[in-house]
């Protein structure tokens, strides 16, 4: 049985509808696909959902442990982090390990995410730098993998660079995807990003879920540090932050850019994927905490802090209420 | 015969589809629908497009001649301006005629839409007020309304008040949609906004056509206004300005927040509307200009400021092209 699911998100003024989101979804279980909504079939870019999988060549490698990095390190690398100061350190220092420094960076200069990293780096005077780019964590991650397996770290971001090859790999095991069907882009930090349908990104996210409860390589290590550094993962009041916070890490999730998110029951072994159709933020949130209402993972009562991402309020110029984002199913 | 178009818009990264969006529209002439793009009897908000209508009540009572009001006044009540020092001059002006200050908006305060706006309020080191929030225009005709028919202008800005009852009635007049059946809600500035089928608002734009080449009343003055001072309706390198500056006023055009936009052809007595269907600014002007092209009014080759709104490059954090922005039926 495969459960059909409406998770597409409205946006209202007054009572009338303004906007509408379409979004489709995959949930995977035991390579299975159990509930879709509109087309679970769609495909598009992975994003930053991907960096979960990214980072699994460093740890399979023995490179990481050769470095001594933990779940700081994997957290980080796992991370669309807000570029607060603890982002910056645990970069600073990744790089640092292995003798090289920000200009290495291949990501360009980003301005803080979260609110609390954009008012401290304004409040200090300074500009931002590669380090505050929400992806160097992945990019530290990579410059190591490509150092320590004495690849050269020159054109470690480009598709024909053994790092990339490696994986693409590991994304075509873990969503059992050939390598050669896999299109790819570039990222908004200049890395390959990977096309895939959202039950096949649901299916991975599934085997990691599987992986953890096992306690199994290098995938087990990667849900660990991710789910036990909610904050290294997002930031101050960041979405993935505070969900997996308010799960208490029974849920692990992913943001990527252009309205696709992913996400892992963990003891039920459940992956999820999800995308809004034409791109945006503010539909992903409230469409992911439906899903997971849905499969009961969250309660129709949801905490203060996970309502505030599950229902928006449109104000006005003058600050009132006129208008809400929510889910299209409950009006 | 009705023509029907496809003007979605696609976002693309490398050669694949990352996120749609979907525009619906309706093209009226004479009265009939001659074109369509999905749903041409989609209801949403008329938002900012209504405002060539909500200053006719001004205009019709002789209150606009009265004060001496001409086409600056009239383009600037009209506008979405850029909050640049012309416009907050104009808005100030129009206040001080009626014997009123910036502190009787009911508009909130907002930064300038256009980044010359914003820069020149930086450089000079003050606040925004609510001069620069692009409608102060409108609100200054409707406290000029209010004020010179002796209706008080307290709480010009609500439903009830005599000013948006008229306003009403102008807008029911030229949808030919009974005010009974136009539902209400508050736009972002404030003040009433109308909820309407694209094809009842393009009907209003082609009969603004019709009447701006016949030199019929109101009407006229509105239109006529608005092509002569493009840069009083938008801004620099304001979508709108541009399109009006470069059609030579050909093309009388509008914006609308969340995605819809209007437009009328005036030697054809063509209107338009149309709507991103998930509110979308960067679908918005890619489909209008082709609509256009579609139409006749635009060649197929732009101009270099023309093609820099049709067709937008996707950029990542080190300022490489990696995918764009454009038409759906193009790919």
């Amino acid at each position: 049985m495969t459960t059909s699911y409406d998770l597409d998100i409205v946006v209202t003024r007054g009572d009338t509808v303004e906007s509408w989101h379409r979004v489709a979804a995959a949930v995977v279980s035991a390579d299975r696909v159990i509930g879709t909504a509109r087309d679970a079939g769609m495909v598009t870019y992975w994003r930053s959902c991907a960096k979960p999988l990214q980072v699994l060549p460093l740890i399979q490698s023995g490179h990481a442990d050769q470095l001594g990095w933990g779940d700081d390190q994997i957290a980080l690398a796992c991370a669309s982090h807000g570029g607060e100061p603890e982002h910056v350190a645990i970069a600073e220092r990744m790089l640092a390990d292995i003798g090289l420094e920000e200009g290495d960076l291949a990501c360009g200069v980003q301005e803080p995410l979260s609110q609390r990293g954009a008012r401290i780096l304004r409040e200090s005077g300074e500009r931002p730098t590669r380090l505050h780019n929400n992806c160097s964590g992945k990019h530290a991650a990579m410059l190591a993998m490509a150092h320590l397996s004495g690849w050269g770290t020159e054109g470690y971001d480009r598709a024909e660079h053994p790092v990339q090859r490696s994986i693409l790999q590991a994304v075509a095991e873990w969503t059992s995807v050939p390598a050669s069907q896999i299109k790819l882009g570039v990222d908004g930090c200049g890395v390959v990003v990977f096309a895939l349908p959202l039950d096949a990104m649901a299916r991975a996210y599934a085997r990691f879920a599987i992986a953890a409860r096992d306690e199994d390589g290098a995938p087990a290590r990667v849900v660990n540090a991710m789910v036990t550094n909610p904050f290294l993962v997002g930031g101050t009041d960041r979405f993935d932050s505070v969900l997996m916070e308010e799960t208490d890490g029974r849920v692990l999730c992913k943001i990527g850019a252009e309205g696709v998110h992913c996400a892992c029951i963990l003891d039920a072994g459940i992956g999820i994927a999800l995308k809004a159709e034409d791109g945006a933020v503010r539909a992903q949130y409230p469409a992911l905490i439906a899903l997971l209402q849905r499969l009961g993972v969250l309660t129709e009562e949801l905490s203060p802090r996970l309502a505030d991402f599950a229902w928006k309020p449109v104000r006005n110029t003058r600050h009132e209420v006129v208008g809400e984002v929510r889910l299209a199913a409950q009006i």
